[in-house]
């Protein structure tokens, strides 16, 4: 243990470092959460800070240890999302310039953000790898490099959030944190070993990007697995420090699937009136996913970040609305005559469900001549209520199926 | 003053009364709010109690005062909203019988989360006026009435929101809060009014439902005007106690428009990653409709309630994208001719465009034979850079034109 790069002492020093420069955020028990996930959940608001994201704790720990030299050479960071917000913010307040080098990939409102933030953005490459080597590139012309997560003082600063949580409740079990490259998680567990060496500490990863848990298990491959809602956790290879520290301190990483991270972003949502990304959410999708797992315990749930593209969160309500029977569009092939549809929408009222679209699609492929499509957006109170009312269709002599999507 | 049927006396009595039985709300400053909005906005989180709206104090509040007789009969409420919620979880937590009466047309997860919190909904009438004659039987039959804001003890408890605001930011030159019946203000404007005589207080309200506005220039008819996003306000006559108090104590009241309110609880959602209702936002929707009145003042605003329909907020998260220039849907007529809808693309694409989604209308009525209909919808960073796709499609001799919504 002596021998880890990172110590309590220095997560304790990152605290006295970054009090006062990031958000001492709040943490409370969300009674509704744990009625619906059956543990008592405690969840910590990382999407409350400056940027809406843990990660300004360990980048302004960082620079906040830059000689007077490398403050005047300035700083560069390698990111695509909330890293580079956190760096161009407090590079900022330190008086620093920052460089930030983004996938020409990045969404537009990501690089206006970090420009408004101050920092000078550079575009390059395809991917957050190929970036990097821009960004190698500028760190051998005097710039200091900032990294998102394999640094010490990055990872001490990330640290900080364990101790405010185990402050505010010690009366936790578990601890459950998302994991990209890991420093989040690595100096929470590093805290929590010396305060709490009781207590477990559950990593999450999406499947798609489970390179911390390969990792673990001595499979050191990158992982490329392709789009994934929580894109700030999707990180190809985990991080040197932190998987030794993972590693010795026993972390246990579970996989959640994008279907748990959609439902943990909009029961986070709907019940805390938060707004999370999904990477932020994976500490509750893990809930979802494990529950024989944590079931009647005590679980700290960092909600790490909010910064979510309000076009994916917009589908992901709905598809949500879908999912859970509140939402259906259904077809129906009724007859080409006058009445016809009527008696379909008195069938649907009666049954209770309330319609908010119609369409017909008179002209569609494999209808039958003298029949007709109506599409249907009803809205329903779960999915036991939707079966009602397709039964209620059924028996009424309707041929009505249920479309995928809304 | 001295006259008024609510006293600085009777909030600071709510206060005590309440404590521990309602969230203790953290307020803040919004660095980039204040920005955005031109003067120095602090948000106070009343979407944070349990129930996601600032209702339960004044219904604790009055609860908190019946008579052991009362308990024992039980309390009836009437309401399709945050006030039915906050009757029915503080009469369970007492250990008295709630019957809420809700409209027939309250969306049912209204209804359902009702009745989770214990209480018996009975559904009766179309609308909130006609549900209030079920109201007052069950009033004759023994219950007590608890009214959403015409009752002393409900404003006197509405107002402990100013003594939290005040405490935590003396530095305040106005408020800004939301009217419905009016408990919030007139229980605010009490409090304010004793401990900061020199500051200014604002409610807001709907155009459509600008009762309270209308009642302090002598009007009292009642408004009936239709649907609005902000549901939590539209109230149709003012309360007595209510109009007594804020036309004492000379509350201006602001109106606001249905995109004033929209923008706003998009504007609190993407920057502060909290979910507002449309009434909850009616603070910040003032701001953005008279920046010259609050210009460089120090405004403490309610955002007083979170329960906003899961498709509404989908829908105004959209419609916000497509305002801002940031979504839209182009429709470009074009010859029926392999590679012209590649070259449509490359224009796009050269000028920035990220294409999301594109439709073929072959079948369109109005279009000519040998030319098709397409309809693009088009990712851009704001209007100046929408406009610049459409400027290089038309130069590039496409006819092409902006549908009004995506």
């Amino acid at each position: 243990m002596a021998s880890l790069p990172v110590t309590i002492a220095d997560v304790e020093a990152a605290a006295s470092t970054i009090a006062g420069g990031v958000v001492r955020t709040p943490s409370a028990v969300s009674q509704t959460l744990s009625e619906v996930l059956g543990a008592t959940v405690v969840v910590k608001f990382e999407s409350l800070q400056f940027t809406a994201a843990f990660k300004e704790r360990g980048a302004l720990n960082r620079m906040a240890a830059l000689t007077p030299e490398e403050r005047a050479g300035g700083v560069v960071a390698v990111s695509a999302g909330n890293h580079a917000q956190a760096v161009a913010h407090h590079a900022r307040r330190l008086g620093v310039q920052a460089t930030i080098v983004m996938p020409v990939t990045t969404p537009f409102v990501k690089v206006a953000r970090t420009r408004h933030l101050g920092a000078v953005v550079e575009q390059f490459g395809q991917t957050v790898g190929e970036a990097m080597a821009r960004g190698r590139e500028l760190e051998g012309e005097g710039l200091t490099m900032i990294h998102p997560y394999d640094d010490p003082l990055v990872i001490a600063g990330q640290g900080t959030i364990a101790l405010e949580l185990l402050a505010d409740h010690p009366e936790l079990d578990a601890l459950i944190v998302p994991v990209g490259g890991g420093g989040l998680a690595a100096g929470m567990a590093v805290a929590a070993a010396a305060l709490r060496p009781d207590m477990e500490m559950y990593g999450v990863q999406v499947v798609r990007y489970d390179s911390m848990a390969r990792a673990l298990a001595g499979d050191a491959e990158p992982v490329a697995g392709g789009p994934t809602m929580a894109d700030g956790i999707a990180v190809s290879c985990a991080g040197g420090l932190t998987v030794e520290i993972l590693r010795a301190l026993a972390c246990d990483v579970l996989t959640v699937d994008e279907d748990a991270i959609e439902d943990a972003v909009n029961l986070v949502l709907e019940i805390e009136k938060v707004v999370v990304e999904g990477a932020g959410a994976a500490g509750i999708a893990a809930l979802l996913a494990y529950p024989g797992r944590f079931a009647g315990r005590t679980v700290g749930v960092v909600l790490s970040g909010g910064n979510i593209d309000p076009r994916v969160l917009a589908a992901s309500i709905t598809r949500g609305l879908v999912r859970s029977g509140r939402l259906s569009t259904l077809r129906a092939s009724i007859d080409d005559q006058p009445g016809v549809l009527a008696k379909l929408l008195t069938v649907i009222g009666d049954a209770g469900g309330n319609l908010l679209e119609l369409q017909h699609q008179r002209l569609a492929a494999g209808v039958p001549i003298r029949s007709v499509d109506v599409d249907l957006c009803v809205e329903t109170m779960d999915v036991a209520h939707r079966d009602r009312v397709l039964h209620a269709l059924a028996s009424a002599g309707y041929a009505v199926g249920l479309l995928p999507t809304s």
